[in-house]
């Protein structure tokens, strides 16, 4: 699979500040052996994250933290000589948030890389941050847990860089996003001085939900070293069905008629006549005739029963469905939904968009989608996380007239604002959306977040630019 | 049911700034007519809440805010004329968190009590902040929703307050607490000026979260005038299972059990044997020798076979299980569950305290309060939302030595606390629990919290003295 691309240049960030001769060699004795790195092609490698932005310039340096201290000693000195420090993940990020230019330093906290420990008798997992997200699932699994949050970049994404976008994936739908997993925090703020927040139990109201606050900041208000995790039962059995709808309106309504039935599946996918298209090119196994797909996962006590019960609904509307409990056709008709962005990046460099609509205006979306690539002749590619009106325009950008992209990329944005919904469901603001949070926060709302981070990072040491 | 009363004296929060001379003439003229109430006795009647504390003095006055346009005059002028404002909704609060005494004035938001719209399409209400939390679950019902969030006091209780303390319920170990059912806020801040928060999008991560910043923050950020909420699917069908147990460990054993099979009850509630005891001296009808009971309740499109699952789990240990999905059955086997706070509350003044701890720490906090009601000789009764960890011991301060008593509360923070827990599960920490606060947030977390305090509310108008 290859990577998508940057979005077409946008009115820049404000410049971070530039470090007036940083004196390298104290940070490099403050922090462990072999942690800072100066040569230029890791500065350059460690510069940009998945969506392929690039600012201007390279950072000073790189420090792979090996331990907390490491992060607590950068934090230290780079308040002392007022540095920006952007921390990082594993770089799956696709809206720029860990992009690094020049004047800052790269705080990596791939190294810390533990699950400390995992709790069954409690249901949670305390963890440090460079745990990849697919590990801590599988390190659940082998206890007979689960972590519920499951986004694409499951594999090769970091629990810190989850929590610093507020993560999504196909679960959310039933277990709810990153931020709903989250229970507390080990962070060290922007002075070097570290704080726990939350909590080891389910409920608790004592004090303000920093940890809340923090989840989704993107690195702009505390670098989170460490985590307690909510953890599920790992479900004993699943069942999946798969639809084929005449329009998007048919598999909008009959995802929203699943789920005003009462019934909780743990996925539910959509995906719109070009994906579909696309993957019948690819060669993929695509139902003829299908013009929209739905795709319905269910877990549980009752996995069976409930798959039966979401199929019973799906088939009042569809033109064919299909429903099983068993493993082998479950993987083929998972194979249709896996399929789809593999098949649209053949085509060509994709910007990959994730916005969101309340649940009612998805149909209304999936066609204004449709309609703005006609105008634009920009080829947009729809599917979505359909039981949470979240939606994942690709917008493809190889081969095509640069301004038109641009266009199709703001209509998806003003689409999203247009129809009561937001311009990120789950990737995050980074530096790429930033010229459109104002229209969805209001200034008034802007000015507040700005308060809230001058609060936590008097000196604008986390982060600058990302986000707020 | 008798009210409980003030907890015994504590530490005093820090004295709320005084206003000299405030003109309330102004304040008169910048509200609707009639709303502004300068009598002594409304002043006493809407200086405390549930809890009973009551501070020094009297409010300079109440303000009944008619229209939200009340709410920013009201704000304009305190922060015109530095005067503390208490915002309050019905009062039903116990942790003190709405009291108000010399110098303040009081902000009554139960008259903004419309329920503005409900959206059975998008699965959420639009509400202003006096609407009692049944009756909005009430209007959801007639429409096949329902409001999940339950606290006791959902037929007196306003949704405005239980944003303010992100209450809980029954239903959270399914459902989730307040928070998870907010979508989205309407405020005005400390200086009149008004914000929206959050989103009619059930996933979105624009910005900071400040929507879960402020549910729970007990008035001291902003007050509410306006919600976004999220609505649930009526259930079709519930199960309901009760069951005794010989020990509280065998009891919370077969709780944890539950939950690990991955059933997902709706209800799992455990009381104590002195509760028992209670309710049998009150004439309820307690199974003979029972020593711990739980309730659990399931709904769903399986419910019936879910609390047969849940009720198999149970019998593995229990010395008595009765499940059913007829309704006069669980009306029956739910009375003994109903009975518990008013069978306590015959025997005198309560306090009723709320702890959480770790799911597996339960038994260890049930034995841990009878032993420190042997200690002290001051009885407490302990009844526990089981699924969530949250318990309510109920501590009877009628007749009993103020002394016992206090080291009675004191031992029950430092219970929960020691047993890595929190001194409060979801009624807030008020005026009453801020002695106990720091230690469980450290000094620096308390620190911190009030930078973001400083950073909403410069100039303290906001509950002073309230939560941090």
């Amino acid at each position: 699979m290859t990577g998508p691309t940057a979005h077409p240049p946008t009115p820049e960030a404000r410049p971070a500040p530039t470090a007036p001769a940083a004196p390298l060699a104290a940070l490099a004795r403050a922090t462990g052996p072999g942690a800072l790195l100066t040569d230029p092609a890791d500065r350059a490698r460690l510069a940009t994250d998945r969506s392929g932005h690039r600012p201007d310039g390279l950072p000073l340096a790189v420090v792979r933290a090996g331990t907390v201290d490491d992060v607590v000693a950068t934090l230290r000195w780079a308040t002392a000589h007022r540095v920006p420090v952007v921390p990082r993940g594993a770089g799956t990020g696709l809206a720029g948030g860990a992009t690094a230019g020049a004047g800052t330093v790269v705080l990596d906290l791939g190294g810390l890389d533990r699950v400390l420990a995992i709790r069954p008798e409690d249901g949670l997992a305390e963890v440090e941050p460079g745990v990849l997200t697919a590990e801590l699932d599988r390190a659940a699994r082998a206890l007979g847990l689960r972590y519920a949050p499951d986004p694409a970049s499951a594999e090769s994404a970091t629990i810190g860089g989850n929590i610093a976008t507020n993560a999504g994936g196909l679960h959310c739908v039933k277990y709810g996003v990153t931020r709903d997993a989250v229970l507390g925090l080990d962070v060290v703020l922007a002075d070097g001085s570290r704080l726990r927040t939350g909590r080891r139990t389910v409920k608790g109201v004592a004090g303000y939900d920093l940890t809340s606050l923090l989840t989704g900041s993107e690195g702009t208000l505390a670098v989170v070293v460490g985590a307690t995790l909510r953890l599920h039962p790992l479900p004993p059995r699943t069942g999946t069905a798969a639809a084929y709808f005449a329009s998007p309106e048919a598999a909008a309504a009959a995802c929203a008629a699943v789920l005003d039935a009462g019934l909780r599946p743990s996925v539910l996918e959509f995906l719109d006549a070009a994906t579909l298209a696309a993957i019948d090119r690819a060669g993929g196994a695509v139902a003829a005739g299908g013009q929209s797909f739905v795709l319905a996962q269910t877990d549980g006590f009752a996995a069976e029963a409930e798959i039966e019960a979401v199929a019973a609904v799906l088939r009042r509307t569809a033109t064919r469905v299909e429903a099983t409990a068993e493993p082998a056709t479950a993987e083929r008709l998972l194979a249709t939904r896996r399929a789809a962005l593999p098949a649209i990046e053949r085509l060509g460099r994709v910007l990959i968009e994730d916005i969101a609509v309340p649940r009612s205006r998805l149909a209304e979306a999936a066609r204004g989608l449709t309609a703005l690539a006609d105008r634009t002749g920009v080829p947009v590619f729809t599917f979505a996380h359909a039981g949470d009106g979240n939606i994942h325009p690709i917008v493809l950008a190889g081969g095509q007239d640069p301004a038109a992209v641009r266009e199709t990329v703001d209509g998806i944005f003003r689409l999203a604002l247009g129809l009561a919904g937001t311009i990120t469901g789950e990737h995050g603001v980074g530096v790429l959306k930033r010229p459109w949070l104002e229209a969805e926060l209001s200034a008034e709302g802007v000015a507040l977040q700005r308060r809230l981070k001058a609060a936590l990072d008097p000196l604008g040491i986390l982060n600058p630019g990302k986000a707020v």
